[in-house]
């Protein structure tokens, strides 16, 4: 199944104790299309400013990412500042610079609109609508959000969350989102607007599903080099739903294989500074680790 | 197998958004015995003052556990006054009164100088060492502790580590002690100490085991109701040592299995306030529970 992502396309410039990295691609449709591309057919609608170096577009093409439907617009590319302490659960904010994406629009390419998964990632909930204006038919509709968005557009946010099959979060979004300190009824609240699985980020913690019915805990795993954790959650979703448009299963089973993908991918991401890491990784490392999270998890 | 534990016995003073409770019975020897006389047999070492209700020296008698080693001193019984946020995972202290605590040293009964396994519930790594020298010849020692040794009492609580088989700890307190962020690292370090086994406990993020060349990580257990978090860690060391004592199997396998007997006997705990729900429990209810977690985390 093809997957088309929305979100954005950044320049990111990130501190963390173990390094630094200045103006390394960056951004959450970047994030996703490179961990997606390992399963599936990725094409990304989004914007870049004419200062956005050629090579990233030839990176994203070299991992196979169908890039028709980003936007080169006249200005400078979506910049973000930021830096992590030790608490790599928390990133500091430096800058943000929206730059050519205040004014962006998303735009599908014609080739497109029939994708049968769609990811709205974190962006403005007013343009993850109207990317669900323009697709036709699809089978399956994930979102993310960030607290900011929460915070200022949550109206348009129900929108989104009301139209979509599978709601991820951060769980401190979900609580903020919710207005409550409980994961399970923030769940049930979120389920009640609509989709069918909600699913909680819980950085190294690992991450939590919930349906009307059945819940999932996916397993912490403890890494042995965390070199900067942007990204994660993207990386997450992009292991995810690649994982899912791979097999075509949307099933309650398949969603939890699915959740360990993610993890998986989300576990890679960190390793590197920016996508340094998603771009080495060999395919058989992947399988790999995916059985290192059955063996630690496993109790009989 | 016998199970004798040494730890502090209270009177909690609680406040959570979910109520309040005065002077309940509370404290980490107390919270351990309740979980694990749901397994094994269980005496407890401490202290109380002569202030201490009757009723709960027979409400312990009531659960099974032999209290011939709870000495009463002239003197009031140690104090914890404290409260609770939305964020469950922090207490906030408002008051310790040490009281008898001040120059108590433990003493075993001789019939439990032989108890197979010692558990060194959180209280002064001095008189964790006081008890070790007392025992013939325990089969399985664990020991806890908290911030407040690992910042006043280290020397002492390093001799305890070198000591024990299996190390307990929550995850921020690890942190502490290893001076890392570190978990894998941490872990590395307190192996190196001579622990076999160490497992960090995460509140509701569930808890990590490490050994040499293993790891596990027990799922979290989202829970409908959390009335008072105080005295989960306690409680999760009852039912991981409750089990091992029941089963006399200390392979890494059942280590595993006893941590989800822990995680359960704490997701119990927290539903009521002070011992209330431990109090109430009905055998089935953990077995059922136990289930419950394996569904949680089970994926193929």
């Amino acid at each position: 199944m093809k997957i088309l992502v929305v979100g954005s396309v950044a320049l990111d410039s990130i501190e963390t104790p173990f390094g630094k990295v200045d103006e390394a691609l960056g951004g959450s449709a970047t994030h996703f299309s490179c961990s997606a591309s390992y399963f599936s057919k990725v094409g990304v609608v989004g914007v870049v400013g004419t200062d956005f170096p050629a090579r990233h577009l030839e990176f994203l093409t070299k991992m196979g990412v169908d890039t028709d439907g980003m936007e080169v617009a006249s200005g400078r590319t979506f910049r973000w500042r930021g830096y992590y302490e030790f608490d790599l659960n928390h990133a500091h904010t430096l800058a943000t610079e929206l730059n050519v994406f205040e004014k962006f629009h998303p735009k599908l390419p014609p080739d497109w609109c029939d994708a049968e998964i769609i990811f709205l990632a974190n962006i403005d909930p007013e343009l993850q609508l109207e990317v669900l204006e323009q697709v036709t038919n699809p089978k399956l509709v994930v979102c993310d959000t960030m607290n900011f968005w929460i915070a200022n557009k949550k109206e348009a946010l129900n929108k989104v969350i009301e139209k979509v099959d599978i709601c991820l979060m951060n769980d401190s979004e979900a609580r903020e989102y919710c207005q409550t300190y409980s994961l399970l009824d923030s769940a049930n609240k979120m389920l009640s607007q609509g989709p069918k699985t909600v699913i909680f980020k819980k950085g190294e913690h690992g991450a939590l599903m919930f349906t009307d019915s059945t819940h999932f805990s996916a397993p912490a795993y403890p890494l042995e080099e965390i070199k900067d954790p942007t990204g994660a959650g993207d990386s997450f979703a992009g292991g995810f739903i690649g994982y899912l448009a791979k097999t075509e299963d949307f099933s309650e089973q398949n969603i939890r294989r699915a959740i360990i993908y993610g993890s998986v991918m989300a576990s890679f991401n960190v390793e590197g500074f920016g996508t340094d890491r998603l771009a080495r990784l060999e395919v058989p490392e992947i399988g790999q680790r995916y059985l290192e999270f059955k063996e630690i998890s496993r109790f009989e």
